[in-house]
């Protein structure tokens, strides 16, 4: 089955709201096989949305409208659904106790404004509001459905996740659409594409799966998509398609779905009981920022330092003043330094180092924007590595913080 | 003049990505008088794409398009641009050594499949991609115009910025529409809102203003918005409307636009010709990722720390042992003791601390989940702030970030 999404709002078509209903609706809606093809936004009137309403339905199975359904003048979905289905509107009683209900637990007298809210169009099946006033409508007629919802975030997910997702999986839609994500980086996706070759190969002889390749400034995700009348033969499917995905790109691919590479490094930290400690000159706290923002990162993580100034890189990591003279503070020499002396210092197992010029100014012909060294310290020894992100400042420190933490975790998985 | 917006990519219909191309294009074209009247996102396919075009080009003015334009197989963008205007591919050799230059600079040979995006629609205006392979482009027929931008969402900010605004402020629209935003932070919007009072007081009486309230975790941005046949008119009645509202909000309103706070403390610190150094322990290095996101931030910001066990504050920074046996890592003394103690170790003008439990779990009845304090130290003295930021972990660090640069930028202000 498939669906069309339509979001109604002036507050989205000026872009003062950005729209993220469409993105939980159309996930949600893929876990119970239906598929959305088309997502729509228009504005708060009339012509618009009927016509946006006789199109989708036109061409769908299912149409999900959010939005509009506010007590205010400017709120007219309501009257443009009893158009739609030619009905009209009819007090509903669980409706109205919801919203005595809501306004006594605030302490307030209900308003003649929202006492109408209580109105819903005849026909439909009413979705009761947890959240707020607006009820939500699903409407069944020539084996298709409407659903009908308040455009707030947290209104419109509680009823998807209470009603909408519970009355279409009693409602097998014959197929399932399966995906998997696996996250890589330190590869362009145009090498990447390379060694995975032609992606027809790839596939399952049943056909029905699909490659998408995404990239962002922090690595390339691949996406797999299956759809099967089985459950069982697509979840097969992707595992044997992710299988030869594997072979051909291991040493890139750091994680799966919705995961982080701190995540992966701090999980690898934990199973191997080893702790970490960071001297960043040019990502001025990204990496650390990045290693806390995962919860128990205080068992590997134990302390940094960001040294911006040459004086910091002498006084408190021991940078030797002869190396940062004679090299610069962008060099092999001053990267490893500050890994091992972080190291040192913090007694952790690893010291990890960046210094880099971050720009958008301060390059020179020998050392450009976007040059940064990564040093790596542990009982093993201490080097470093170069590489080049660019001269977009925040997108340089992105990258520079990726690169760093997949040298961490090649190292604890010996990869390469 | 009108608009349609045209998303195109699978990751969108299955709600892998979230679509913020739409709003920021929407937002920008709004700047040069063009509404957008509806958005349309459909998938990776040759017919759904064509009939999304067709119809698009039936009843708007113009119609942006997104997505669909990189070097893999899925992306088919560009041949259904070909098919729409009946044209064929050409090659660019601006678009070539663009692409040559981008792999130059990160040392890696042009693949055939890049070498493939100098191909571009004949009779097209191509719009160069400072950041990335893609080309963009710019068709004008039958007095209507196309634009298609990659998907990526920096590179097509670039291309708005550098190209596509710039195109159509050259063609007027007969109305200009102007907006304002005022940054708040350290305020509820129910309180920024009750200072302000009855906005219809702020209105200029000629009308065609109005005023959004916009939350977000780092404040309450302030959305003055005029729409008027002279940009001299629209220009004073955004003055008057500012000039009212910071009478009423002063202390709460930090910068304009999109100013980040970080920018307005280092302007104010280069202005002082002061300097600074931080001790982070739960923001984890988020304040200093922060200040160092500035270009030549390092005139004022020296070096940090990030001291997440007990053992680096006491070895690092001198707080003392007693301190946190007594008082625990998250207290006042600890706060302070971290404040001077990077202040005194780097010789900067402030030192700025944070200690808090970001959770989500680790807190106690007594210091519960989302307890902070934020530690200033100068020559006037040192003091410590408490707050409650809240239990989701990335949400209450970036909260506490925001409350101690905003201390930097009272204190430096004498606001209070």
């Amino acid at each position: 089955m498939n669906a069309e999404l339509i979001s109604i709002g002036d507050e989205l078509l000026i872009g003062q709201v950005i729209n993220t209903n469409q993105a939980f609706i159309a996930e949600q809606l893929n876990t119970v096989g239906i598929s959305v093809t088309r997502m729509t936004t228009v504005g708060d009137r009339e012509q618009e949305i009927l016509a946006s309403f006789n199109d989708a339905w036109k061409s769908h199975d299912i149409v999900v409208v959010t939005g509009g359904l506010g007590p205010t003048h400017d709120d007219i979905t309501r009257s443009v659904v009893c158009k739609f289905f030619n009905t009209n509107l009819v007090r509903n009683e669980t409706a109205f106790r919801n919203i005595e209900r809501l306004f006594a637990s605030r302490g307030l007298p209900v308003t003649p404004l929202n006492e109408q809210q209580a109105l819903v169009p005849a026909g439909c099946v009413v979705i009761q509001n947890t959240q707020g006033t607006a009820s939500g409508y699903l409407f069944e007629k020539d084996r298709k459905t409407m659903v009908v919802m308040p455009g707030v975030p947290y209104e419109m997910t509680a009823m998807m996740e209470n009603f909408v997702i519970p009355h279409f999986s009693r409602k097998p839609s014959g197929f399932v659409v399966r995906h998997r994500t696996l996250k890589t980086t330190g590869i362009a996706e145009s090498l990447l594409a390379e060694k995975i070759g032609d992606v027809n190969d790839l596939f399952v002889p049943e056909g029905g799966v699909s490659l998408a390749f995404l990239p962002s400034p922090l690595g390339v995700r691949l996406r797999i998509s299956v759809r099967s009348t089985s459950a069982v033969d697509a979840d097969r499917a992707l595992s044997e398609v992710e299988a030869k995905l594997r072979a051909k790109a291991h040493k890139y691919i750091y994680g799966t779905e919705k995961e982080e590479l701190e995540e992966v490094v701090g999980r690898l930290l934990l199973e191997k009981k080893m702790t970490i400690a960071v001297a960043e000159s040019c990502t001025g706290g990204l990496i650390m920022d990045r290693l806390t923002d995962v919860p128990g990162s205080s068992a590997y993580f134990l302390q940094g330092s960001v040294l911006y100034s040459n004086e910091s890189k002498i006084s408190q990591l021991a940078v030797p003043e002869g190396s940062l003279l004679q090299h610069g503070a962008v060099s092999r020499e001053v990267a490893e330094a500050l890994a091992a002396g972080v190291r040192n210092r913090s007694k952790a197992d690893i010291g990890l180092s960046t210094t880099g010029i971050a720009g958008p100014s301060g390059g020179t012909a020998e050392k450009p924007v976007g040059l940064v060294w990564i040093g790596f310290s542990d009982n093993q020894g201490t080097f470093a590595m170069k590489f080049n992100f660019g001269t977009h400042r925040r997108r340089f420190k992105e990258r520079t913080s990726q690169a760093a933490l997949e040298l961490v975790r090649r190292k604890l998985l010996t990869i390469d």
